[in-house]
C-alpha cells in the first residue's frame, strides 16, 4: 500500500481529466459545482450528528513569520492602542494583509483559481479573470457557505505512523482501507477531510519547503479523482494541499488542482490541520461530523481565508 | 414606543456597569465570557433546528470602495493572473488588506477590543495591549467558533417600517414586543441577532456618515443589558455596531460597547446584514435557527473579519 | 489665450503620436528616454545654479484620507510603539502601504506604465507586463536619480489668477508667454515644471473629483507636446499629471500620457505641487534651479511614490 | 587597529550621552537637529563639486523576498495590467507595502524613531508617539531633502578587504587614518559616508541573521559619537545600519542609535549600498560628491524609504 504509485502520463492524465470532467452537469453558468451534490436532507443528517455539542478549528493560525513555507507572511499591525490618556471609553484595533494561497494559510480555493489550458471550469476562458480580478466563478460563489458532513480519512492512523513523508501519494486503495479501519464511508454530498499528518509533522519538525523546488509534500495521487467523481464528494478539506509533490504527471504542474478544480468544480479548501480534530474523533471515536465553513464575502476573491469548524 | 429614552448619566451608566459586570465570574483568566453560557444541549437543541438544510450568509460583501462609512476600504489586488503562456496548468492569486473595525465590514470583536476607565474585562489592565497587539483576550479566544441558536429579533418588521432612523435606541419593552410578534424568546445561551435595517436603509439610501461626527446610526439603548444580563444572552449580532448615535449616555463614547465588552464579557460582532436572513425567516415563518460563526484564527488580533452564517 | 483649444480628431492625434515619436532613437532596447537629453553639461550647469542652498520639496504630504480625488487612500500604521516597560533603549516604527498611481499621490511613472494601440514605449508588446509585473521599462530605468535644470513655467501668474479651472487646456503660444513673461527658456535636458494651480485649488477649494467621470482638471493641449518635442525635453514635472479632463481629443483616454510616455518615453511624474516652490521662486526672482529626483529603487515597479526636490 | 575595542560600560555610555547630547542646542521645539549644521555655502560648496554629471543611487533594491535579513517582505502587486480587449490607451499600475525599519530597507529615520531612557532627542517623553503615530519629529522635519557634500570613508579599502567581519567595530583612529588615505576631511554639515562592505559582503556570501539574536554586523564604535560631535558631522548614512552586533555597550540595545539619534539629533539612515558609488569615486579619485536625498513626505512617518544620490 506504501509503494510509490506509477507515475501517470500527459496522455493518461487527459482520459482522466475527460472522465471526471463536470462542464455542463449543472448548466453553463453554474458556480456551485460538487456542491450542487449537497442536498438539503444531507444538512439535516449533517446537523443529526450534532450530540457533545464540541466544536473544533481546522485552521492553522495565521503565520505572521516568515519562514521557507511561508515566503509570504501575514502583515499584522495595530491600527490604534490604548495610549495614556485616551479617554473614559477606548478601543484597539488592528490590521491584517495576506495573500490567500500561500502554503500555509488555510484558505478555499474559488473555481477560477486554477485552469488547465487556458480553460477555466465549465470550460470558460481564462480571460475572465482579468487584472483586476475574476469577473466569473469568484469566491462569492461560496458566500452562503459550506454545511453538510464532514468525514475524516485518518491515513497516518491507518498506517500507524505520525505523518506521511514528502513524495507519498495515497491511492483510492488505501482510502477505501482508512474507511473500513474507521467505520465510515464517504458518500454522496460529504466534504471529504483528507489527513497525511502534514501540519503534525510541521509542528514537530518545523517548517519545510513543500513546493516543487523544496522538500515536497505528500497527496492524494491522480487516480484518486475518478473515485471521488465516483463517490459525488462535494468539498475537499485536506491538510498540506492535496498535490502529491514531486508530482507523478508528466507535464502538469499542479494535476490535483487541475483535476479537482478546472475538470469537477470541486470545492477545494487548502492547508488545513487536523491536531485537535484527531483528539476528539478519537474521544468520541467516530471520525464524522458536521462541518460549518464560510469564506469571506469578498467580491473578486480567488479565494480567501477561513476558519471551518466540526461539530460534534 | 418609539419616543426617544431619558438619557443616562454617567453616574446611572456606572450603576449599570456594576449591575452587568461579569469580572470574576468564570475565573480571573476566562477569555470566552458569556460563550460560557453555551451548553453542549444549545448546541444540541441548535441543530435540532435545521430542518430545510438553508445556509445564509449574515455577512456585508468586503467593500472595496471609500465612502462616508468605509474611511479605509479593503485593499484588494492580484497576486499573479493568467498570462498569456504562462503554461498548461496556471493558477491565480490575490491579496486582501483591510482594517477589521471599519463601520461597514461585518467583524466580530475580542474581549480587549474595549476598555472603560482604563480595564478590560475581567478588570485586566489596558497595559495588558502592546503596540504589537494584545497580550491577552485576543480573537482566538473564540477561534473553535461560535456556534448555537440564533434568534432574530426585527425591530422594522415589529413597527412596519423599512428601517430604524440614526438616533433611534430599542428599549428592553420593545424586544419583548418583537419576541411577542414572532413567537419567540432568547434565552440563556442564544445568539442575539438584532436587526434595525441599517443595511436596508443602506441599500436604499446609500451609505452614511455614521460616526458621532455624521448622522449617526439607530441602536440599543443602555438598559437593555440589564435585560440581556439576565437573560443571559451568549452574543450579539447586530446590523449597525448596536451603538445609538447620538448616544444616550452622558461621557461615554461607546456605551454599548463599554457595557457589552468590557462589563459583560460579550461576544460581539459588528456591521452584519440580514437582508437574505429575513427573506428566509419570513418563508419559514421561523425567526430562530442554528448559526455557525468562527472569526479567523489570527494570534494577537483585536477582531476578525467573518462570515457568520445561519443554518435553517 | 484662455479660449478652448480646437478639439483633435483620432486621426490628429496618430499623427501627433507619428510626429513625436522617439522609437528606435536611443536604440531598440533603450529605458530612459528622453533622459538621454540630459548632457554631463547640463548637469553642471543645473549645479551652477545652486546660491541660496535653499531647497525645497515639490511633493504632495502622503494622502492617507479617502476624499473624491483619493478613493485608494494610503495606508500607514505603527509596527511598534514604546511600551510601558520596554527598556532603556526603545524604537518605534511604521508600515506604509500604497497604489502609486493615484491622482493625489506624488509620483512618477515608468515608462512601461502607457500603453498606446498594444505598445509601450520603442513599441514593445503589452505582454512585456505580465500579472506579476513589467519584464522590461520598470522604474529602476531612472534608480540613479534625474538631476538637471527645472524650469517652472507657472500658467496662473501668467494669467493673474489663483489657478486654472477644469477643463482649461495650455498651449505653446501659452507656455512661450509664460517664458516671456519670466524671462526663461526650456531648453534641450531640462526638467520642465508645469503649474497649472491644481494643488494651490484643492487647499482652498477642498479636493475633488478630477477624473473623467467627474469634475476634471486643467492640462496641456496635446499640440504641445510638439512643441515638448522639439526642444527636447527631458522630464515632465505638473501639478495634475498633464491631462487636460474633460479630454480634447477623441477616443483616447489619456492622450497626454499616451503621447508623451508611450511615444516619446519621457520621464513623466505626476501630482505635484509648487505651493513653497512658487514663493521661493518669487523671492529669488528666477524660475530655474536645479532638481534632484530619484524614485524608490524597486524592481518591477510601473512608478514610485517620490519627493523630488528643487535646489536654489 | 583592527583589534577590537574595549567594552563600554553602562556608565560610561552615560557619559558619552552626556557629552554629545544637543538638548536645547537648536531650541526647545527643533526637530532638525544635526541638520542645522549645513549653512548655504555648505550646500553651495556641495553643488561647486558635480563635475562629471554622474549621479549613482545608494540604496538597496527594494527587497520582496523574504530571508535572514528581511523577515518581513516588502509586498508588491500590481493594481492593474494590460488586459485582452482593454482599449487603444491602457495603462498598469501597481501597489508597494513595506514596514520601513527593516534591516535591508534602505531607509532614514524620523528623530522620534529612537528613545534613551523614556526620552526622545531633545528631552521629549516617548509618550510624545502615541499609538497612531508620533504627534512631534515625524519624518517630515526632512521634507524638504537633505543636500549636502558626502565623504565617503571606506574602512575594507583602507584596510585592504572586501569587507569588516560582524561584530567589528569601527574608532576614530581608523576613521581619520581612512581620511588620509583617502585625502578627504569629514566637516561641519558634511554627510557621512561610512562603508564596511555590508553589501558587498551580502552580494558574495548571501544574507545572513544581522540581529543580536544571528550573527550580528560590523559598524562604528560607540567612541565615535564624540569624533563625529565634535566635526559637527551633518548626517551619517551607512551600510549597515552603523550598530556594532555584538554590541560592546553593556545594557544598551542600539548604543549608536541612542547616541546619534536620542542624544544628538542626527540625520540617521539606515542599509544604503556603495557598490555603485565607489567604483565612481575611484575612477574619479575623489571621495567627495553632492548628495540629494529626500523622504517620502510622510505626515507621522517614523521614517521612510527613500533612495539617496550621489552627483559627481
Amino acid at each position: 500500500m506504501m509503494t510509490k504509485p506509477a507515475p501517470v502520463s500527459a496522455g493518461e492524465f487527459d482520459q482522466i481529466f475527460a472522465k471526471v470532467c463536470n462542464w455542463g452537469r449543472w448548466g453553463p453558468d453554474d458556480e456551485k459545482g460538487t456542491l450542487n451534490y449537497i442536498t438539503p436532507e444531507c444538512v439535516r443528517a449533517a446537523a443529526g450528528l450534532v450530540r457533545s455539542g464540541r466544536s473544533v478549528s481546522m485552521a492553522v493560525p495565521i503565520n505572521k513569520v516568515a519562514g521557507p513555507d511561508n515566503p509570504r507572511p501575514a502583515v499584522h499591525y495595530m491600527v490604534q492602542g490604548y495610549d495614556v490618556g485616551s479617554g473614559h471609553s477606548q478601543y484597539c484595533g488592528d490590521f491584517l494583509a495576506t495573500e490567500f494561497h500561500g502554503d500555509c494559510h488555510t484558505h478555499i480555493d474559488a473555481l477560477c483559481h486554477i485552469a488547465y489550458k487556458g480553460k477555466l471550469y465549465n470550460g470558460k476562458p481564462v480571460t475572465e479573470v482579468t487584472s483586476r480580478g475574476p469577473l466569473i466563478m469568484d469566491i462569492t460563489a461560496y458566500a452562503h457557505g459550506i454545511v453538510g458532513r464532514g468525514v475524516l480519512l485518518d491515513v497516518p492512523r491507518l498506517r500507524a505512523v505520525k505523518w506521511l513523508e514528502p513524495g507519498e501519494a495515497v491511492t483510492p486503495e488505501e482510502l477505501e482501507a482508512a474507511e473500513r479501519a474507521q467505520g465510515v464511508r464517504l458518500r454522496e454530498g460529504d466534504i471529504f477531510v483528507f489527513r497525511t499528518g502534514h501540519h503534525r509533522r510541521r509542528l514537530e519538525l518545523g517548517p519545510w519547503n513543500n513546493t516543487y523546488q523544496g522538500e515536497g509534500k505528500a497527496g492524494i495521487h491522480s487516480t484518486v479523482m475518478p473515485w471521488l467523481h465516483e463517490r459525488r464528494v462535494a468539498a475537499f478539506f485536506p491538510d498540506g494541499d492535496g498535490e502529491t509533490v514531486p508530482g507523478n504527471v508528466e507535464g502538469v504542474a499542479h494535476p490535483v488542482h487541475a483535476l479537482q478544480i478546472a475538470a469537477m468544480g470541486m470545492a477545494c479548501s487548502d492547508s488545513l490541520q487536523f491536531e485537535e480534530l484527531v483528539q476528539v474523533c478519537e474521544q468520541e471515536q467516530r471520525w464524522e461530523f458536521m462541518v460549518a465553513a464560510a469564506p469571506l464575502r469578498l467580491p473578486r476573491g480567488t479565494g480567501s481565508l477561513f476558519n471551518p469548524i466540526a461539530i460534534f
